[in-house]
């Protein structure tokens, strides 16, 4: 017997029906001898209709008001799957994040989970009973509802199974697993059964939005195993997310993301004297501009810079970087928005050369130009015209043959 | 300078373009310079569409459940028109029934106030804050949601207003006040400037629904100064319920209710011994049926009842009633379901004789039989035949001239 807490997202509650499923999914954890605290999200457009009516009475509606608002949501989530569990004959019962005292700072639509009263729930599982928890929502020292920022019930649920010690913090979403790369893009990727955690953090902020970041790192802080699922499935193990490397095959690679969603600016010719680097980026910064991949190149008196910047700030970005050229005298500044970004990720990198290289030569083999390099202790980033997504990631899915299991277990 | 609890009903709050009305009315007495503290019920519809997705899910909704479900309804309420106040520059602040401590025992769905923590509401008043509360809800003890039953937001605003000490309640409803009569029924019944708590208890139980008699009850309770308004007037004074009769002209009546909801039984030739009418009407208290007026007749040796319960328990009242009777030996039961009760309702009555002998002779020169007389120390009520109602009731307004405002104020 194990404690198990359980996080059904927005689509996985989002009718009376699926509501009912998920109940059953509990029970059967229930009736195998497990312990499950099961975290919701609002029933899917739930959080949406709420704030269609905020704008309704403000342009710009009050934070503290807007969360007492959209965490009725989950709320309203937490009755109805309560009601269905204690309808076939189980025992549950719902808490808000007020009731709970998950307490967070009082930084209202982001905040921050401090802390967790966790006897109360304890009290309840010793009593046999399923513990429904509204996730997303908190409650600051004061009493004021608080909510987490979208997304936040992941963070929730990850909270909750570090507070209680729970042997396993199961994520249900729309998909059935961390896969090696987007199924769409290349038909036989294959499922991960498990993935570290540097490579899940890696994964998912190069846009393979399984999970929430946040609760993947609030699972590495607190060493909470984490499991992905599918909802929609009867069965399936999902992928676990782990945070040894104990286990590890050779030349482990869990897989390849890519992220269409940057812009690249590269200022040529500028005469290189310390500080430079500090001259030219810091204005971006400052601006509030997110900056991801770096390369500078240093030739004789003077270097180059590229870099990556989200696309939605390209325009600002290059505005800044123009008036920067002429401070600092730099030849000429050119931009890229038709990229895309691919990364190879996994440990496996760590302990093995020769990666980089298999990745350069199966991107060559078809003719793609790489127009960026980054690497990490994880990772292998490569930048290339937009065009190349598919054929690149399709090329170097077969090279490192992630569609065959024994690779990876 | 004083302190006004407003309690704005589910029509009020029925869109975001009525929750903006609400605001511009609370901003009025704001800004005549009043303290308002502000109580709203859960928009229109929006609590049986939640009472619908419990009936998806369960037979028999488990009942703390409901309530967490339910107060969902008021909490979105309370959130859009503490927006609506900010967006006007007005400082507003919400709260739900948990977060003002407003202390229930556990009966979900019908639970009893016990206290308020009103110390936090005086604070934000001081700070010249809109205090916006979720009526219909409390929480227990434990911290478990509690709600008051349907209606229960008027009782919510007047335990406020008596735990504040405010000036006044004020309910706004779909109503302006409190007339002499159903105006449906008679076009020129008349809007009473005021009337007493004993005969607003009266005319409330009778079957004019303005108020919830639990909160005039209450209101009763702690003396306090209840007004009822409509919230779709623009200006208009509505109806003060005052518990003191120190104005009181001579011959008050304030109005004639109505109850078409009732039936009668009757139980005739009962051997007249000590007890019988426990034997008789025990057996029906016994099956919760409530009943209502009970006339009896002694004659020599035997005696005859009649007494009325509501129509939806009169088949079940029967049987009972049938078979009591063979136990003490009856000659015959009867019953009527076609019956209206027409109450006159007035604190006049207790120092001025001649009023039931006017309102006898106004019903017999209609030529209404009267089945039934029962009579209070504010009240007297008639049982006629149901197609009298109309008739009956258009009588009594003209006999005492109700139309005419001198007799009131």
């Amino acid at each position: 017997m194990s404690l198990i807490v359980q996080k059904y997202g927005g689509t996985s509650v989002g009718t009376t029906e699926r509501i009912k499923n998920v109940a059953e999914k509990v029970i059967r954890d229930r009736e195998a001898g497990h312990d499950v605290v099961v975290v919701v999200s609002a029933m899917s457009g739930e959080t949406n209709r709420l704030l269609e009516l905020a704008r309704e009475v403000s342009d710009a509606p009050a934070p503290r008001e807007q969360d007492v608002l959209v965490s009725t949501g989950e709320q309203v989530t937490i009755a109805l799957l309560s009601m269905a569990l204690i309808q076939r004959g189980f025992d549950a019962r719902s808490y808000t994040g007020s009731q709970v005292r998950l307490i967070t700072d009082s930084a209202h639509g982001k905040a921050r989970i401090q802390r967790i009263d966790e006897e109360r729930i304890h009290n309840d599982l010793e009593q046999g009973r399923v513990v429904v928890v509204a996730g997303f929502q908190g409650v600051d020292e004061e009493g004021n509802i608080t909510t987490l920022g979208r997304g936040g019930s992941d963070t929730s649920a990850v909270a909750l199974a570090a507070a209680l010690g729970a042997d396993e913090c199961q994520i249900y979403t729309d998909v059935d697993g961390v896969y090696t790369t987007d199924p769409r893009v290349v038909p036989d990727a294959r499922r991960l059964k498990s993935i570290t955690f540097e490579e899940m953090l890696e994964m998912a902020s190069q846009g393979s939005k399984v999970l929430q970041i946040r609760s993947v790192e609030f699972a590495g802080k607190y060493n909470v195993p984490l499991r992905v699922l599918s909802s929609f499935e009867e069965s399936g193990e999902g992928t676990l997310i782990t945070f040894e490397e104990t286990e590890m095959e050779e030349a482990r690679i869990a897989g390849i993301a890519f992220n269409e969603d940057e812009a690249q600016l590269t200022i040529n010719g500028v005469p290189d004297q310390p500080g430079v680097a500090y001259r030219i980026l810091g204005p971006i910064s400052e601006a509030n501009i997110e900056i991801d991949m770096i390369v500078q190149n240093v030739g004789d008196e003077y270097t180059d810079f590229t870099f990556t910047v989200h696309r939605n700030d390209y325009q600002k970005a290059m505005d800044i970087l123009n008036e920067v050229a002429s401070d600092v005298g730099a030849r000429e500044v050119k931009g890229n928005t038709k990229i895309v970004k691919i990364s190879l990720v996994g440990v496996g990198m760590r302990s093995h050369a020769g990666i980089a290289s298999t990745m350069f030569e199966a991107l060559a083999k078809e003719g793609i130009n790489i127009l960026m390099i980054s690497t990490s202790e994880i990772k292998i980033s490569v930048v290339v015209h937009e065009k190349y997504k598919e054929l690149g990631v399709r090329a170097l899915h077969e090279a490192f043959e992630l569609e065959k299991d024994a690779s990876v277990e």
